[in-house]
């Protein structure tokens, strides 16, 4: 159960890339925000906690969505089940596209991101997270350590984009891979223009608290975007 | 000697990263073009031959500028000595900014980055190749083969930015790493707009003609960019 992990319990404290992610997002006051995998809500409840005007979040899970709404109080925030393979967005009608750890599942992110960059207002942005390209290449997902003592993540396939496999607590999980050039030419030939990007390692207090995260260095988790429309 | 290398001795068709290079290039009629680590000036006079008005071509070594010379004739191509981390460049004064694997030993990047952009005229190119940062991030750049039979490239380090002392024809060569992050924030801190990226890995057919070619579809050796001033 996706449940059990600690982001979906415990929100955005709880997810080490916020910290990296947070400074990405524009000033809220007054944005009109879509959040495309909202999951529980939690950054749209934290949208409008920062003063955004409104927010809409699509779920492609029920389930969770019942969960957000749950969680949630007050009319600001529309939660909606949907497809990100299958958007059906109002034209120029949000300031502010916040997407987190879902882009790897979508199947047609050119055809996505046309759809999301339709819907933006002029002077709009999208930030997005997703796992980084390197965590998704490999035949084999796991660190290795070589005769020589040396742990390494054993890179292949890197410019084979498409799905892969993998294993997400006792289910298997279907996630695509798309190297870094697929996705950025994808970004900009849907009209965006690249203002920024992160390659999450850990930060220095994070790895004193967890030294076991000090390989992401090696071999980085999450990839951070911000775009403009 | 890096001139028993086919690529300085035969010029640009003996580079495996040219096809798809060229077509990042823009129409060359009228350009005036800058070529930043010239070498032997392959790529200057097959800009003129494509009809560009000048080109004016930097390299630190003097070595390879004589040669350059002596290879070339007409009025057109200017090599000048010169070292990438202290360039000393007109305002405005180019049409097209070009470097064949020359950015890796850039220390100070932003800084160059910088001096380029304003050396750009209005509606100016930047395109360019470097080792991409797959290839520079290991603490040792071999492949391995693990004990199940997976050849693979050992990834580490890609965090740690830095210089990289590898071995290149029986001489330690030492090359500037960055990350994909570091490189992108640089290109768009100093005022770039990305316009393409390509990550190379060798087309169907060099891999029929070569197919030990094959693995750079596991880790590419070449970045490619583009980028708008």
């Amino acid at each position: 159960e996706y449940a059990r992990k600690p982001r979906s319990e415990q929100g955005l404290d709880a997810a080490p890339e916020w910290p990296a992610l947070r400074p990405m997002i524009p000033e809220m006051a007054n944005l009109r925000v879509l959040d495309l995998g909202c999951g529980y809500g939690w950054f749209a409840r934290w949208a409008i906690g920062q003063g955004a005007q409104s927010v809409l979040g699509i779920d492609i899970s029920e389930r969770m969505l019942a969960r957000a709404r749950e969680l949630t109080s007050g009319e600001d925030i529309e939660y909606r089940q949907g497809d990100l393979d299958a958007l059906d967005l109002p034209v120029a009608g949000f300031d502010l596209v916040f997407s987190s750890l879902a882009f790897h599942y979508v199947e047609d992110l050119p055809g996505m991101l046309r759809q999301v960059h339709a819907a933006m207002a002029p002077g709009g942005m999208l930030v997005f997270s997703q796992e980084h390209p390197l965590r998704t290449a490999p035949s084999r997902q796991g660190w290795e350590t070589l005769a020589d003592g040396r742990r390494i993540w054993p890179l292949d396939r890197y410019l084979l984009d498409g799905p892969r496999n993998t294993e997400w607590l006792e289910a298997s999980v279907v996630k695509q891979h798309r190297c870094m050039a697929t996705l950025l030419n994808a970004l900009i030939g849907a009209g965006f223009t690249l203002a920024g990007l992160q390659e999450w390692g850990a930060s220095d207090e994070q790895i004193a608290a967890q030294p076991n995260l000090a390989k992401e260095r090696d071999r980085p988790t999450f990839l951070l975007v911000k775009a403009r429309n």
